[in-house]
Formats: structure tokens, C-alpha cells, sequence
């Protein structure tokens, strides 16, 4: 198979950067991905994932993108800095997958969470419309022709997948409300030490944290078409490093069985490749999808056939973040979903 | 202070019964429990808590009881085994507080759940009756006149307390459902080696189980006065040895502000010793609770001031369990509530 | 490439036999493995690891192995159901890697740590003379011709692979002694549940056990050559699900400098696929080398140029169990050893 | 009881200084201690550690502690603050149990590790000579006068009370060197978040650190009058919020039994409080002395009567810092050793 195409990534070393990194260096269709760092970030050499020689790791500026022919730019950088340079990255003619929350929201009123003074220009308001949230079960057919994808939320890819078959036909009752109760392991923290992050803080516990006001929040709702006051969404930090467990909780509007939820769950992921529908009575645990690009979702209905519980898994760093962000880049460029991430 | 009572364990190499013998051993107005175990159940001696030293634990029986002049017993014994002998011990003249979910529900259509086969004979239903629930913040004065305690389940506790006092005000709209998320540790899972409580199984690793059919919910929905419908309740067992923690979602039947609910929640609790209102915002962690016989309550409403959360605490051993079983007693011999458990 | 090669497992569903079943699914070189359940294990169909298809696991003989065209078979099954089993596939024709103990020793004296009855018969014997201990760094060039390949034990891997450069180069004072202080994660001690692998027992927790008289101290003796009395070694359960890290203490007998010692090392593993030796100071950690077939060695040499700290980490299930095993099949086939593993 | 004696405590927010805090407030011979905060240290309120109610944390100067009349001042604080203000303190009188490795050493090569620079002073060197080694198994007859006590470090805690009873006897062959490889939970990392602290580094990791330089060495070496190439201290950092476990491996010098072994710490510790010497085979675990004040022994011998390992595990916030600073308290004012500790 030909190496065709030139990748580069910021903020390679990250979690989610780190993942990012692996599987590009092993991924058949790629040459070697360009390592950049930002201002403050060490340069020098890291050692290949593949086999431990060294790699080099540059300052980052767009003339030695440049030079080094690169295609495809990942950014896992803060989402302030995603701002700032996706509108140069496209000046340079450079496709972006972005896997901060800069430019995940359509609405200006939603992205006005971030606090991004731009919100209101011209280029920024054209370049938010025309990114494509990068979530291939929902928006693949616009992946090949997309210049910018905005990777999803570790959270919010998790919320989404489970409940937009249900949504999309139509059989939730909205008016009683929705409830995700999502949990995730530290890493979706962040690689930055803090209090928070300590393993003595967080050993041993559990803790729910920004009820009503986590940023995901906006992303989910809008690919929903939810009204903000149908979702309420809790997040709590695992002591576990990583993996997200989502508890969803809905009334159907009509009485549904067993087998007609998974039918349904069934047809809407019928050929992705990266969704897995549990047959009831399995559920989902966090270690199944663990170190894997897979969505798990399985369902328990009450015998009311109205009430729903919803159990959704994944990885955060590989279906929430980098596993994600190549699936994005590999319809793209018209490769198998899959290429990469076996 | 006088050592006037003599209690007796069954059951004290279990979790709980491990942690209730611990506390009877310090209890300043406790002679040294009298141990016994069940057939099949190891008998000899055990290291004394308290000092190490060697402490019998005598074969089971009524007379060696009757020798040792008991006068209370407790019973942390599986629920078929409490089932059978607290009649018994009634007939011994025995006060008992009952560990397990034997005596818990006063309906004999919810106590089927437990597949008991007494239920609707006359002396077990006349037992099912005069059994009180051991709850000391809502039934605290029927205990001086209790003979029969049952201790109430550990999720039940957390979700019981955290719901009480807005059912009994009525400000719930319960016809929009509760939902009540909960995570327990492994220690409530008993100290059966299991598949399922196996460290390989439980590490890095949350799963959801029993929805819409634990045990648990017939004592909540009994205690609350719910139907059965305006409840969802699920369990979650997370990778630490104890703690719970019950996210709890509910719409308001009229807007309220935060300041209200607190003062709901200061109010119904005022005076009592073991239940901590938190100021919002802070809410309560696993860790704060753990190893005190607290349940810490908090909540965030959101802005609308009608959707509420809230987040309850407790250690599933202590206030879930044996903390929880000291303060029945205590209060059954009308002594202050906190003896023994600080 | 062409799929040329059979494989049957039995013991697919022990924590090695996963992993090892993992592997042989997606070794480029073999067909899809035949799963064999004995006598008391579930026979039916498991989820195939690589795309969840049903599996069939057949239930345990001889015929259908015969049946099957089976070249070449894994026993991931107690050491004496491999102790019996052996001799009967041996006469089938088979090639064997057995992962359990049964074969590992050559003196039977020591194979007698194991209680086999059948020391001294001439055929058990003759096998314990003739099978190859699978460790790939020293008897590598013995696979190709071997029938059978008894694969080491995990704690051994660790603490052969550090002390094999050293000892063999003479340079180690042997009459100081030898001390292997060595911590595993749980999956080492089996996926059955017992008292000592629930997860209450665990966390929170670090044991020592089997302090001189632990199985894997024979075959460590046996293939360093060293008296029994020259090595202590001593493990412990550490409340992980995976890894091991030995941290072995010995004396030189003459000074050397933290080069010498490095390049003694780079020499001895020089063209070794699987051991990483890291440049001191930097020192192995049980992460680095999880989910990987990697045996990394580190040190820390004193001032004195004499008293030698050896840090040795490796996955316990993969070099030290499954991933170990695809690599002796590797070359007894004349395969690169990487192929499968990476 | 009266409440007889008014302490202070500098550092009451470190992991440490939380722990002495909720002691020195259920202590039943101490006022309500005085909390003093550093410079650039929160001041304000703390809720009580024993009933929530707010307790006020002063900004440290030495005119608050005469005005509130502090007899004994606990200071939980970096090595250098406390090399510099306990001059200071015993100019004012003060009696000061100092919790950091300041004052440990009375070799001045020995404390030149530590880089102060007033080594070799008239009055540090006075005060150094001074200095009493908190440590009451050893020197508790000393503490009654002491003026300033040095508090032994966590580690140093656990390896000299395992061998200190050997050593005295002579029992041990010096020239074979002894080895502790010693593990330790985070909390003994401090409170700082740091890279290394990060749960995601932690977790399903270990990796051992500061081979032959951990500033600890010095006072094992000191305490047990050992040359310092005789011992090999290896630390490691252990996936758990708290506990210590020594692995002590050394040679005798002549052969003994087990009974000999147990029976030469039994004498030793004969009436010490806070040491349980553990009947072999039984072995001390960490679970076992964690949030108690013990110091848990235990050994296992070689049949040759000659190799020795030694088990040694205490609580690193307790037994290694909080507990033991209270239990030298205890003993400077001549009450029972346990006081405040059960």
C-alpha cells in the first residue's frame, strides 16, 4: 500500500496527542507525521511509538509545514489556540481536524461558552457553518469534501451515539427530559497536574462535577436538536485512567418491546463499523471498548415498555478523541473507516 | 459509664459484620459482644479489635445466648437466614436488629420479591408489621419501643435521606419520575470470591447492573411512598472497596430557589447528628464520607429552579450498615445517637 | 502471505489463553485457531476477538484435533493436565508450547516441587530432558527442532531475562547472594475468584507471599545455573490488574562503571527483538511495557562501581505468558519473531 | 480529664498535617490546637475535623503563639522552614516536635544532604546534637526532657524497627549488606501536584526511584550505626493513597530458629504500644496497619536458619508522621503512649 499522504500533528504529547501519534506512525496509508510543538513546549526528539528510535519533534510554524508537504494538520491543542489557527491553517490551504472544542458549535450563541471574542466575524461565523462535526456515523457523507472537522467530545460522542437513533425516529417523549449520568476516567482530565488530578484526591473516590453547566453540553444538544432544558447532563471523575461510561435515562413516547429497540439500534448502525449494539440482556462495561475505537451500546427496557435505560461505552482517548479523529481523516481521503485502528 | 448491655453478633466475619463487631468491642456502654457463627462458619477465635487479643466465637446456639445473658442480637446474616430465626429470637424474647433485607418491607406483595415462603402466615406477617425500619432520621421514635429493627439496605439509605425531604414537603413533580444513578463499592457486594468481585473484573473498570429489578427499590419506593413507575433506579459497582454515591434527578412541581432548598434540607435534618447539608455549591465526594457514619447531601438546581440534582454520600459499611446499625441501638436504649461511632 | 499453519488452544478463556487466542487470530500467519474446552469448561461459542463473530470452543480430543489438521497446540492449562496430556500429544505428532509449569524442569529433583508421580518414569524423563525451555533470548536456536517448548513462567521471564547478561559474563559476586524482590499484578494469580484475588483484598493493599518457597525459584536457578541457596526471591500482589517488576540486588565482583554495565547489556540482547535495555538513569516502569511483548531492563549501579540495583519489567501476560508463546512458535517455524506481536 | 496542654500547628493542610490536626482536636489532654499558615498559605477557616464547625486558621507569627499561650508547637512544614524557624522557636521557649527531615541527622555530613547552609554553626550544630529522634522505641526515655523533637521520616520509621532489634543483637553478618526494598503509597509524595503525582501516572503502574540517594538513607544509617555501603535502600511508588510495606532482606551471622527470630523481637518490643511482632508464618500486609499507629513485623526464615526476610508495614501518615509526632508528645509530657491514638 503507498504512503500517500503527509500528516502533522501539535500537541503530540497530550493524552489524546500521544494516541494520536501511535496510530499515525502506524497507520498503512500515512508517511511518518510531522511532530510540531507549540511556544513552551519541549522540542528535540521523542522516541517512536513503533520502535522506540527517535523522532523528532520541531517548533512549530506554518513554513515548515511548508516544506515538509504536509496534507493534513491535527490539532490537540487547547481550544483557544485551535481558534486562532484554523482560520490560518485554511489561508495555507491545509485540511484540519481539530480535536479541541473550538469549532465543534454552529450556533454563535453556543460557541459563545468558549468566551471566543471572534464570535460575530465574518470568517469565523462562515468558517463555524462550514466545519463538519466529526462524527462519521452521523456526518460521514460530508467527510470526503470537508476542509475542517471538528472532533467530537469525549462525552458528548458518547450521549450522541446512544441517543440519536432514538431521536431520529421520532419515539422519545422530550417533554419528560432526558438524563445522561456520564462517568469518566481521569485522562479525559487532561495531562495537566492539579489538585484535582492528584491520585490521592482521586483514588478511592467519586466526585460529580459542573452539573448543568459542562461545555459538552452545548455540542450535544445542538446535534440532537434538543432544547437546553430537555438534557441534563452530569459528569463524574472514575478513579479509573480512562474510559467513559454513559447511564441515559428517557420515556418513549408509545410502547416499545425489547426487540424493536434493538431493531431500531440495529438499522441506524447497520454497516458502522465502529458502533456495537449489545442484544439485550448485555450491557456495556467501561473495559470492553478500553484500548478499542468501538461505541458499545446496549439498553435495558422497563416492562412498561416506556421507560429506557441507555448504556454507552467508550474510550475516551481512542472513539473520544484520537481514534476518532483517524476515522475522521480516513473518509476523508476515501480509505476503509477501519484502516489504521484494528 | 456503666457497661449495661450485652449484645451478640452473627455474621461478624462479613464486611459489615467485621466493622459492627469493631464498634461493639469500643462502645462505652457495651460489655464485649458475645460471637457466634453459622453452621459451616468457622468458629474458635478471632483477634479482638481493639487489642488483638484472642476473642471466642462460639458455635450458634439459643441456649449458649441464654447462658450468656443476651439481650440484644445482631443479625448480619443472609435474608433467608433472618428470615427464619427472628421469629425465633422473638419468642426467645430477644430485641434483634436484623442486618439483612428479611424485615424490611411491611407489604407482603413487595417482600415476595425475596421469594419467602411464609409470607401471609399470620406470624410473619404480624412480624412484617410491627418491624421497624430502621431509618432513625424517619422513624427514630418507634425505636425505644422496637423489638424488631431492620437495618435498611445501603442504597436505600443514600437514596431515602437524599429524597425525603422534598417528598414529605411536596414540592416533587412525580409524575415526571425520579431517577436515582447510584455507585456503590465492591465491599457492598459481600465477601463471596465471585467472578464479578474478582480485582481483574472491578479494576479500571464501571458497570451497570439489576436495572429496573434490585432489591433496593421495594424499600425505597415503600419508604417514599412511590409507585412503583416514578422511580428508576440503577446500580453501578465502581473500583473502590466502599462508598456510595446516588446522583438523583427530579423536576420540581414549582420554581424554587436554591436558597429554599437548602433551607428544606436544613430544616428537615435540623438535629439530626449524622446527616450533613452541604452548602451549594459544594457537593459531596465518596471520600469525605468514607469511614464516618455521615450521609452528606448536596444538590445544584438549575437556573430554571425546577430541575434539581442531587448528590448523596454515604460509607456503605458504616452509615450503609454497621455505623447505621449502633445508632438503632443507641437509640432503642435511649442513648445519644453518636455513642460509640465517633 | 499465506496462511499456513494450525493452531489449537486449550485454556482459551484463562487470562494467558485470551490474550494468547487474541493474538493467534490476528497472526498473519495462521489460519483461525481451534478452541478446545476440557472436561468442565463451557463448550459452545466465544465472541472472536478480532471482529465479534461467533467462535465455536469444541469440546477437548484427540480425533477432532486429528480431524482439524492441527500442527501445532497451546496448552494454557494447569501443570497437571500438561503434565499428562503432553506425552499423549507428543505421540500424536503434535508440537507443543505449554504454558504451565509441567515441563519447565530439566532436573528432576526439581520437578519434583511439583508433586508429578510420574518423576522417574523413563518417558516423563526423556520429555524433561528433550523439551526446550521456551525463553527465545537464550534457546533460541533450539525451536526450530524442538516437539516441545515448556514456555517459562512469568516472574522467571523477569528475572532470568536481568540476570543472564551479568552471570554469564562471570562478573557477579555469587557467594553475596542474590536478592529478586519481585511485584505482580492479579491477573498472575489466575482468573479463578479466591479470598486473596477479591477485589476488598486487593486495593488498597501490598502482600508478600511464598517467601522462599515459590515455584518459579527452580526453573530461575536451573537456567542461571546458580545453588538455590545463592537467590532469594520473594513476590508480591500488587493492586494492579497487570504487570510485573522485579527489583533484583546483587554484587560485582569487580568495579565497574555504569557504561561497562550498559554495554554488557547492549551486547548480550544486541539484535533481540523483545528486550528493551534502557540508558541509565532512565529506569523501566511496570506502564512502559503493558499491552507490549517487551522484557525493559534497567539499573542503577553505586558509587562504589559494586553494589548493582536491576529493575526489570514486563507484562506479565504477554512476555510473561501469551505474547512469549507466539514468539517461541515464531521461530520454531523460522517466522521473524515480531511477526503477530506488534 | 484536663484539658491541660495548648499545641500549634504550621502546615495543618498538608496530607500529614490533616491527619496530626484531627488528632491533636480529639485528643483528650490537648486544648483545641492553634493552626498558623505560612506565608502564601490560606488563612481563614477550616471546618473542624470533628464536627464540621469552623476553625480559624491564623497567618504564623510568633506574637499569636505567646498570646494564645502554645506550650508545644508541631511543625508539619518544608525541611528548610523548619531549619530556619526552630532556632528561633527554641529562643521562645517552646517546646517543637518538627515533622520534617530537618533535624533528624547528627552526623553534619550526614545533614549536608540537605544542603542547608548553616551546617557547621555553633547553634545548629548544638541544636543538631540536641535533637532528640522521635522514634519512641528507641529513645522514648529521652523525650520526657527533650526540647526539640525530630520526627522520624515515613520510611526511615518502618526499616529501622525492623531491624534495630536484630542489629543490637548482633545477630547480623554487616559485611553481606542488608537490602530494604520498600514501597510507599502517594500521600508520602506530599500534597504538591506534580507529574509524578498524576493519577494517570500512578495508577497500573510502579516504578521504584531515588536508588542509593533517597535523603532517608541517612538517618536508617545513623539510627542503626550502619557504614553506609551496608545497606541497599531502594524506594518504590506504590498505586495507593497511603500504607508503606519494607521488604528487609539481610544475613544472619550465626543460625537461629523462627522460635529464636520472633522471640528476639518479642523481648525487644516487649511493652512498646505501637509494634505488633507477627507469629510466623503470618505475615503484615499494608491493609492491616493502615489508620492505625502500628508498626506490623513479621519475618519469614530460610531452612538454613541463616537468610532472613523481614516484614515491616505501618500507615506513612500516621505511625510515619501524624501518630508518631503524637505519640512523642505523649511521652515529652509523660502520659500513656496511646493517648489520643485508639
Amino acid at each position: 500500500m503507498s504512503q500517500e499522504l503527509q500528516t502533522a500533528v501539535v500537541g503530540a504529547t497530550g493524552y489524546a496527542g500521544q494516541e494520536l501519534t501511535r496510530i499515525l506512525f502506524q497507520h498503512p496509508r500515512l508517511k511518518p507525521p510531522v511532530l510540531l510543538a507549540r511556544e513552551g513546549e519541549e522540542t528535540g526528539e521523542i522516541a517512536s511509538p513503533v520502535d522506540g528510535a527517535p523522532v523528532p519533534v520541531h517548533p512549530f510554524s506554518w513554513s515548515t509545514m511548508h516544506k515538509k508537504g504536509v496534507d493534513l494538520l491535527f490539532l490537540a491543542t487547547p481550544h483557544e489556540v485551535s481558534r486562532a489557527w484554523v482560520p490560518v491553517a485554511m489561508r495555507h490551504g491545509l485540511r484540519v481536524v481539530d480535536l479541541s472544542g473550538a469549532w465543534r458549535l454552529h450556533a454563535p450563541e453556543n460557541a459563545a461558552v468558549y468566551g471566543f471574542d471572534d464570535v460575530g466575524s465574518a470568517e469565523s461565523d462562515r468558517l463555524m457553518s462550514k466545519a463538519v462535526y466529526g462524527l462519521p456515523e452521523l456526518w460521514g457523507k460530508h467527510l470526503p469534501d470537508a476542509q475542517l472537522v471538528a472532533n467530537p467530545g469525549c462525552y458528548a460522542t458518547s450521549v450522541i451515539l446512544a441517543l440519536a437513533p432514538l431521536l431520529k425516529a421520532g419515539v422519545v417523549d422530550r417533554n419528560r427530559g432526558i438524563v445522561s449520568d456520564s462517568k469518566s476516567g481521569v485522562s479525559g482530565a487532561g495531562k495537566e497536574p492539579t489538585a484535582k488530578t492528584h491520585f490521592v484526591s482521586v483514588a478511592d473516590n467519586l466526585s460529580a462535577y459542573s452539573i448543568f453547566n459542562h461545555r459538552h453540553v452545548g455540542e450535544i444538544v445542538e446535534q440532537l436538536e434538543l432544547g437546553a432544558a430537555e438534557l441534563i447532563f452530569t459528569p463524574h471523575l472514575l478513579p479509573i485512567p480512562r474510559g467513559i461510561l454513559s447511564t441515559i435515562y428517557l420515556h418513549l413516547n408509545r410502547e416499545m418491546t425489547p426487540f424493536e429497540v434493538e431493531s431500531l439500534f440495529q438499522t441506524f448502525y447497520s454497516g458502522k463499523r465502529w458502533v456495537r449494539v449489545f442484544q439485550t440482556p448485555k450491557l456495556p462495561q467501561v473495559q470492553f471498548s478500553l484500548q478499542t475505537n468501538y461505541c458499545d451500546l446496549g439498553f435495558c427496557l422497563a416492562e412498561d415498555g416506556r421507560r429506557l435505560v441507555l448504556i454507552s461505552c467508550i474510550d475516551n482517548l481512542l472513539k473520544g478523541a484520537a481514534g476518532h479523529a483517524v476515522q475522521n481523516m480516513n473518509l476523508m481521503y476515501g480509505w476503509d473507516e477501519a484502516e489504521g485502528l484494528q
